[in-house]
């Protein structure tokens, strides 16, 4: 352990470490956009010439999407390998008009860097990786450590999912670290116990050949805006369970020991009110928030287009109407099942005299949960708890990272996910950033876990 | 009456006909839009000085909102009084990239003029005025015509609404004419008996204070985009019926003699499917399609906007989410009170924790119906059989015309609607246009009908 130096380290280095976190967030590395598809690759290039540059043996590896970067520094024989997942994409960034400053010119305030990916996850990343140079420089790393960072984690994962297979010998490990996950609250150490699987589809529904006179047409022709809100209507009870029939389906009960522990993460209603701005009035009302978040899966609409959304109005029955559906799928549901369902619930509610279409869908990755007593777990913890004067708190996110549950298979590794994103990070969101504070936690982590393995 | 040559006169000027409209057509007047506040007023002073041009004693009148332009041309004494009423505003031209040409770069192809406003009203409007213009420059008009032109039909008419009590002396007249209506078909003379009234709002769900990532809150955050589905799926019932309380109240059931007129306007599922791409599925099943249009209201989605909706997925809970909503309403319904029930059925329905407000709503007007035994009318059916040689059909369209019976009640006129739209013309959508063949019957009927009081 290097412990007491550590902290010295990072402030004798800060400004440098910031400089090269703003060149990575410079990259415009939104993977939903095709037209970001070159600033993808140049991003992967200058990761693979960092890891060179901090002492890993690294290269790029083509998919048929977005290269992955994979680098290596070998340990000591008999110590263990761990394996370093992370993601150089990013969410979009519209509501551009939003952003108090351009999402790709990051800019430090006070405390925070604000860009998008300032957290999620070029942040996060930025600090392991610091951390890792900190450990090879003084000769500190035991370990054998692995990196795989892809570049389509936001958009459904393709290159790394279907170069699994042909790196499985490469990725042989037994820990796979991810910081790409939040802590309950500001200064709560936090592991992850356990994340959903999601899945995604786009449901567009087609009418008239081009829009019509809401006057002529109106009360003859059918609505494609009107229906397609009818259809979307028909995918909860009014008790906020999904009302896909099946998609409920083999999916196990909490344990009461895993009831407790996430129940024992602080909660209240008016928090998250202040937090969010909205109470926490959705979901399935025989659980807890904390239960809905980590045990039960949800199904939202993120976004909904038809017809005329300009000022003033425009009296037509819009042509066309489509929405954004994606599900988050708790540990023990299979995703395609339910995807598959999902697709038969909309087709099956289809309106009459409208064109029903799924033009895009796609599987992200199954959910999981992790064992509560393991090991690695618990020294993690004890890490956490070191560094932040506190026991850490255990967390069934929401959230997925689609990826993990397969790399934990392929990889054989055990998932261990310790996190430093608060909810004023606003990732997903206009103005995302992430403090200083938070990227030192990380780095701290990072490096006391590494050298104590 | 100056028939035999007509035609030969129109044809002498047709392609100065044809220059003087793409000059019209070329202002962007989209009364939605203040971006075009400036184009408006431009397009209202070339109409001044296009009317006084060919003889009219014509003034701009300013109003709150977009000038009005105001023409009268004495005729003889004792001789009738038309009132014209017509409007240089055009709704929005989006989605734009479905324009094969540019919407205010006027272009012919073939037989028909392409432009925003093509048809609704510019091109009904000029070929009017140059019936107007041949009679006067002949020295044919015996009666005196009376011209009024808003700015405001596609987006309320406020600027018109507002200006008419001050107006009333100088809007006296016997007949009120319209031309801003369509035929049944093509070549079948078409007399619209009835419009209905409109009225619009935007409702507006706000939930999270910004976006949220669908993981970290789906299942717990209210999400803006799937309430706004289920509101509005609550303002139907599933036969068809508008659901909203009270919407049908002192609502009168059309005379069997309307019932019979109107649905012996041709009609078929078939043609109406070939038509507009749709069959003719929606609004209340008891009544055939003519009388739905005819003599019941209809409620439509006219726009939808919430989260994202670029290429590929981004995992949100929007933080809000908006429609557009507007209804039609028959003859006999209070629009004020109409559009006081539709608010009020939306608060009633507001979902839990999210924020609902109408940021915008209106009162276009309310819906009429002419008598049926009208002398005026039969004159008008009897010149446009002897022009198009077949008897007139008689239509209870189901479009609006807001101001017409307010500028009816106003100048004491009885209202006269005859113009020669097509569905073809695609009115309101992309690539709208308007024939030369229907400008020629415009200009044809409009000379005979004004040389013949």
């Amino acid at each position: 352990m290097i412990a007491p130096p550590l902290h010295d380290l990072f402030e004798a280095n800060r400004d440098r470490y910031i400089a090269e976190w703003k060149d990575l967030l410079a990259f415009p590395t939104v993977s939903a956009d095709p037209d970001c598809d070159r600033d993808c690759a140049a991003c992967a290039d200058w990761l693979v010439r960092h890891l060179r540059q901090i002492g890993f043996d690294a290269r790029p590896i083509p998919t048929a999407f977005k290269p992955l970067v994979f680098a290596e520094r070998r340990g000591r024989p008999g110590k263990p390998v761990v394996l370093f997942y992370s993601h150089y994409d990013v969410q979009p960034v519209d509501p551009l008009d939003q952003w108090l400053t351009p999402p790709f010119q990051p800019t430090l305030k006070g405390d925070r860097l604000f860009a998008r990916g300032a957290e999620d996850n070029k942040g996060q990343l930025m600090a392991a990786l610091k951390a890792m140079e900190t450990l090879i420089a003084r000769n500190a790393l035991d370990a054998t450590v692995k990196v795989i960072i892809e570049g389509e984690e936001e958009s459904g994962g393709r290159g790394i999912t279907e170069s699994l297979p042909r790196l499985k010998e490469f990725l042989k490990a037994d820990i796979l670290m991810v910081a790409d996950t939040g802590m309950a609250g500001p200064g709560i150490p936090t592991l992850v116990m356990g994340l959903r699987g999601i899945i995604h589809l786009t449901v567009l529904l087609e009418g008239p050949r081009h829009d019509l006179h809401s006057g002529l047409h109106g009360g003859v022709a059918p609505n494609p805006a009107t229906e397609l809100a009818r259809l979307i209507a028909t995918l909860h009870h009014p008790d906020g369970r999904i009302a896909v029939e099946g998609f409920y389906d083999s999916l196990p009960a909490p344990t009461d020991k895993e009831r407790t522990m996430a129940n024992a993460v602080p909660f209240t209603a008016s928090a998250y009110l202040e937090q969010t701005g909205v109470s926490p009035l959705a979901g399935e009302k025989p659980f807890t928030p904390a239960e809905r978040l980590g045990f039960r899966p949800c199904l939202e609409v993120n976004g909904m287009v038809s017809g005329y959304g300009g000022p003033g109005m425009k009296t037509i029955i819009p042509s066309r109407a489509s929405a954004k559906i994606s599900a988050r799928l708790a540990a023990g549901q299979d995703p395609r099942l339910c995807l598959d369902r999902l697709i038969r619930h909309l087709k099956q509610h289809a309106p009459a005299g409208l064109a029903l279409s799924i033009p895009e869908q796609g599987v992200g990755g199954a959910g999981f949960k992790l064992d509560t007593d393991s090991p690695v777990v618990r020294k993690a913890g004890t890490i956490l708890e070191s560094l932040m004067h506190r026991p850490p708190v255990f967390l069934w996110e929401g959230a997925s990272i689609p990826i993990v549950s397969t790399l934990s298979q392929v990889s054989g590794a055990e998932p261990l996910l310790v996190g430093f994103g608060l909810e004023e990070d606003k990732i997903h969101a206009p103005n995302e950033s992430y403090s200083l504070e938070q990227f030192r936690l990380g780095y701290l982590y990072t490096a006391l876990f590494l050298s104590s393995l």
